[in-house]
């Protein structure tokens, strides 16, 4: 949907801040408690406090297009940062927005948003208790930040040699879709951050060949076996449309949201068996954490470098 | 200084992220703690809890322009979200931020601007713990989200009828200069917190006339004695130019960045007196809360209504 009108009715400029404000007070339901647990002071009170903040934004044309509908949009808005959540072991409490938008954003189009937020927020327990409008010329997107708690914090940097490397779900080919209605891993971030020989865990959002390396402690390689990489059906029937392999889909596209994690190799059987009785989303073995030898931080099963792969560049060069 | 830069070398889309994530890193200095309590992992771990969470953005030719030194801009985005702070009388501890710009942002006025940020958290002592990088099209905007902690929270909307309406500072002209180097009112805010007889505080942001109403709370209206007023230096030389009164722009210019904050009048002489034998900011007595009789939210000491002075409205519709 277009987020832009051109019926100065049916624009959020037209309203006056404080009916907006009121609107999206409505629009975010039950998800925002009353002042000054939520909007409506110069900061939120928080009821519970957190030990875990992170921040992640949406641009329209960059994250999002016309083809997305507004509830989809509100929530990958706050489900890429219930996957950073996710990849520290935590549970989410608190989120702000804050908003930039010209005058011209079609209420309607801000109506859907703002309950795709909300609902993605009831449906994960996340109070939304504050936020920001800020208009512009023309530019539309948000910011979200979140905080959340965890008792033991799974972090990155920690991964030793011979630790097993590990993704949960299916990578690649997001952009079909994926990328707007991901299913941030709470649930398996939390049963990860259970076990101590997890040595480190993170989301991949901006491929896996580009977040590899950032997972890695210094002076440790990762030798991946591209066969046992899990492809998704989007990343087989786009690789059988653009004809890179689909191997280079499930390494390099980005926003997979699925979690990247390691394991000490003791523990490595008692983790799959516990995780195959249970209703997580199946894990598989993708490497191996292995000592760095020379500059070659990506390698395959025998040791040769990787093809010459790109994740994706925020700042467009790559 | 002009944000953008035509040489290729000098724009931050040409080091690729990594490279000037290092940089920012770099250029935040001590403000900024190790990972997992800073940058570098998914989530910030905090080392302290805060109750109070705030967000606040600043955008490139609406809260900035090319006058602006980089280190005043970066400032002033930390500072925007202290002063909320110091509205609930509390003591800031984390920030996270969120650029939004386009690869050919100069690095030298990035650099200023980060440096301005992380010397304004050093002064404040506030933690930079994470952010987030977005490349645009043209759009230069941030956005930061600070906690922090306050034993008592000073809320807005607990003012009664006959309550005593104070401010800090002076008012009006922000425009000239101050909106780029105001000082939070953290200790002030702090102050008030500790005294139960003060109802209430909110920060002046949109321009006292526009923000007092929302500081009222339902039912009760406020006279003001505009003789009162306390007028900054700056809101007389622009008075002087534009010939609009000085008392319409203390009642009116936005980015005050003063607190508003109201006080039980038994309480009031006492609260005058340990102030003016304190080192803080200066306030002043402009009125007083009443019951609401009619419409009006707004009068002068004689009853009468205010002239319809508008303060700041943020998608541009007055």
């Amino acid at each position: 949907m277009h987020p832009f009108s051109k019926n100065p009715q049916a624009c959020a400029g037209n309203l006056g801040e404080c009916k907006l404000l009121e609107h999206i007070h409505d629009w975010l339901g039950e998800s925002t408690p009353p002042s000054p647990y939520g909007m409506g002071d110069d900061t939120a009170v928080l009821q519970q406090s957190g030990n875990l903040l992170t921040t992640d934004s949406l641009v329209y044309n960059k994250h999002f297009d016309d083809g997305a509908h507004p509830e989809a949009v509100g929530y990958k808005l706050l489900a890429r940062n219930l996957s950073d959540i996710a990849s520290m072991g935590g549970t989410p409490l608190h989120a702000v927005t804050a908003f930039f938008m010209p005058a011209n954003t079609s209420l309607e189009w801000l109506e859907g948003f703002t309950r795709g937020l909300g609902a993605c927020a009831q449906a994960y327990g996340v109070k939304i208790v504050g936020g920001d409008l800020t208009g512009t010329d023309g530019f539309l997107g948000a910011t979200l930040t979140l905080d959340g708690i965890a008792e033991r914090p799974l972090l990155r940097g920690r991964v030793k040699a011979g630790d097993l490397l590990y993704v949960t779900g299916n990578l690649g080919g997001s952009i079909s879709g994926k990328h707007l209605n991901f299913i941030p891993r709470l649930k398996e971030g939390r049963q990860l951050a259970r076990y101590k020989a997890v040595s480190g865990c993170m989301d991949i959002t901006d491929g896996l060949g580009k977040d590899l390396p950032g997972f890695l402690s210094k002076g440790l390689a990762a030798q991946i076996d591209l066969n046992a990489l899990p492809i998704s059906e989007a990343a087989r029937e786009q690789s059988g449309r653009d004809g890179r392999s689909i191997e280079e889909h499930a390494f390099c596209d980005g926003e997979d949201y699925e979690l990247l994690f390691s394991v000490e190799p003791t523990f490595a059987e008692q983790l799959e068996g516990e995780w195959k009785s249970s209703d997580l989303t199946p894990i598989r073995r993708i490497g191996v954490a292995v000592e760095q030898n020379g500059s070659m931080v990506l390698m395959d099963r025998a040791g040769n470098p990787l093809p010459h792969w790109h994740g994706y560049e925020h700042l467009g060069k790559s």
